[in-house]
């Protein structure tokens, strides 16, 4: 199985690496971390840079595609190398995928057109806008297309995936390796479950940037 | 805030990753991925590599230190540049914290004697060899030692210490902003959960590539 992960400037690290972390301990899988140009790729903080191991060029028709998402989505949208990569690749894929708003990139490409996707919360209805039904679950399966919510749900989504594609004794293997038996110290992880002030504040900020940019 | 995360040759990348993602959100935190030599350090799968962006040199005080696990861990015992860097930053830190087999770097160190430490379950009974308590939970607290089972653990670590250090609204901010509310689509998370025969199985591999190696 060979698993390309997109990265591209400002990605979101985690994004991609919790879905790496459980996908290259499938025993015949081969992970190939892709960009526009090899070379360093520096994630949204800015603090951390990964290394694209390959040009999309060289990986043209990976089994499973892999979208993160990022802050700065929108500069992945229109018709650039990373949309002609993602159609192309998405034409002979077993599995395309996205974490976070890596599922916007993925609709405006056209290839989640009246499929139902996830994405972080506070970019959910913007999924309508590109065709694609919202639906507000950690992890949402149409089809081919596996979309998983914030940052930290491509862990979740990942291990459906290793489950799907290996059978659940080498995903509940691989779980237990990664001792994925999440106790958060707090009771946040959604906006369901976090205090209504805090998601308000959250949804106010994020309108106020998306205002000034 | 001065987080450094060290790197060295077979890290386990989401050991690194899962804190970085948390702690680099907190507003006054600088993030410095660090390695004995600035550059390219490739993850113990080999099909990852992120960039050390400075020296262990140019990194002589900072205030969180940081240390992931590595199935190679044992490479990195004894009197080495590791070591020594982790004696001198230990020093002057004000928290030194690990994730998986990090807390035996940090033991062999001599930084976790009689302390209490957690690390990977498959490898919690070593921590007594070099001096320390082991203790069986997902985060073990002991004074500034701060050390996470395997893996994932150090996403719930790293939270905690957010909180600790800015408060449990910033830390629910960041566990929200992550969409951290996770829900693993099975229950093999822990050997306390797993299938028993799924924890036999891998006890008696890990075994055998200890004798092998």
């Amino acid at each position: 199985v060979q698993i390309a992960i997109l990265l591209y400037e400002r990605f979101t690290a985690l994004d991609a690496i919790g879905p790496y972390e459980v996908l290259s301990r499938l025993s015949d899988a081969e992970v190939i971390v892709t960009a526009e140009r090899p070379g360093p790729v520096r994630a949204d903080t800015g603090m951390l840079a990964l290394i694209a191991d390959a040009a999309l060029a060289d990986v043209p028709h990976p089994d499973i595609v892999l979208v993160p998402g990022s802050p700065d989505y929108e500069a992945q949208l229109g018709d650039g190398p990373v949309t002609r990569w993602l159609r192309a690749a998405d034409a002979a894929s077993s599995l395309t995928t996205s974490v976070c708003t890596g599922s916007l990139i993925l609709a405006a490409a056209g290839l989640l057109t009246g499929r139902q996707a996830t994405s972080h919360w506070l970019a959910l209805d913007r999924l309508e806008a590109f065709g694609a039904h919202p639906v507000s679950e950690r992890v949402v399966i149409d089809g081919k297309y596996v979309t998983a919510a914030g940052v930290s749900a491509g862990i979740d989504m990942a291990l459906d995936i290793a489950g799907r594609i290996a059978g659940a004794p080498t995903a509940q293997a691989i779980q237990l390796m990664i001792e994925y038996d999440p106790h958060p110290p707090y009771t946040a992880g959604s906006p369901r479950t976090a205090p209504p002030d805090l998601v308000t504040r959250l949804r106010i900020r994020d309108r106020q940037a998306a205002q000034a940019s």
